[in-house]
């Protein structure tokens, strides 16, 4: 049995997220069924995690096993050959049998986009969030400082309904990073990265830097909002238009197969 | 009676064309129909020239005439509220009653772009046209030389069945500027710049240069397919995904409304 790695880009605005649902087509559905098309035998493939419908993917990382021998760069191609052109194989290897797209991640880093105080640009409506309002940039950089480190995030979650199982039983995650990038006059980009996402919780916590940024709340209320470990204390997510999922980092010893 | 000049920013990936079409969905109707609403009149517009489906624009001109007199902001909020997110309004003010957007024009100008030689980027699939092979783009240059200046451009533009009667009299145009910017090793930029374009005049140009860059013609066969003033001569033009109508120039005096 050999162990192989995918690294995909997509834009995930025509599908219903990366995860297989009941209704919609999912983009982990897609790159199943190409992958059982072209080794003619089911090959489930196990992502680093989910992203909801409208979410992008730069570098989503999934592995998949066969007992077969590939050519990766033959495969690579076979499969973009089945796949719409909103999701590209990007890069394709053999790993380590350890390798486990989700559970051998160390670090993800999201960015988030938005255009703020400007007309609505009609070729970044898939690619950023458009708010009217010109957003107070440095009210949300000194809201952002609150929530930098190792911290319960409940505040930030979805409800246990939504979360997997063992995200229920532990909520502590560390964003080692969230800084506010101002690509123009009117749109800023938001970059997290930190060992772990849980559900929902990137917007989440946009969602409550917009509120910030338009001075709905202060940039201390997002402390009182982290320590009270409450959802419903938080405002809502902001929309998935404009989320990207950068990269995910792993350790380079499983990167390697040995054979 | 006052002349209003819009300035339109569209995605044409899902409409139909800027013209109304006996099917699909246009651009310049859902702005009339817009219009129509807000001014409680109907108030045709005329547009720069046609774009086809799936060609964006950044700024296509149009005008229209009312009886009443506009707040030009207070209008350009009001129509962008009814309008879909793919197309905004991007500029709004009085003209000269003697302006005329399509024949006050003096100078356009398009972009083409491509994606060679590199995987396609699902961020990329609305806005470049993607080519499995690596372009030469030094010969598709060498080639572009011989289409600037004033010529009689029938080899490029489509069958007189699809001119607009006046195009049918002259076809004679005047490309000022016809430049390959090469955005990245694996992106290249045509910038067209002429007086007038004829019928997918941009696209059948592409689509001969994409046949140099991929060594189908030598770059002098553009001067012999140009001199034969015959279409079918010429290669099939290059996909409407990729190209762009940048800007429409007109006389600063017509921009200008006297009262």
């Amino acid at each position: 049995m050999s162990r192989y790695l995918l690294e995909i880009a997509y834009d995930g605005t025509s599908f219903c997220g990366w995860q297989k649902q009941k209704t919609g087509t999912s983009i982990q559905q897609l790159i199943e069924e190409a992958l059982e098309k072209i080794l003619q035998h089911k090959a489930p493939i196990s992502g680093s995690g989910r992203t909801d419908s409208g979410v992008h993917a730069l570098a989503q990382m999934a592995h998949f096993d066969t007992e077969k021998e590939l050519n990766c760069s033959k495969m690579l191609l076979a499969l973009n050959g089945q796949l719409p052109t909103e999701i590209r194989i990007m890069r394709m290897q053999k790993v380590n049998r350890a390798f486990h797209a989700r559970f051998s991640a160390l670090k993800k880093i999201y960015h988030y986009r938005i255009i703020h105080g400007a007309q609505r640009d009609p070729f970044q409506r898939l690619y950023a969030t458009s708010i009217p309002q010109k957003l107070d940039v440095a009210a949300m950089r000194q809201a952002a400082q609150f929530l930098i480190g190792r911290h319960d995030f409940s505040s930030f979650a979805n409800s246990p309904g939504h979360l997997l199982p063992d995200e229920k039983r532990d909520l502590t995650r560390t964003l080692y990073r969230l800084i506010l990038i101002e690509e123009s006059e009117h749109a800023v980009r938001l970059e997290f990265e930190g060992d772990g996402f849980l559900y929902k919780m990137v917007r989440n916590i946009t969602g409550a830097l917009l509120c910030v940024g338009r001075h709905k709340l202060s940039p201390s209320a997002l402390q009182a909002i982290l320590s009270a470990k409450d959802r419903t204390k938080a405002p809502l997510a902001a929309p998935a238009t404009g989320l990207s999922l950068i990269s995910v980092f792993y350790p380079e010893n499983l990167l390697f197969s040995l054979e």
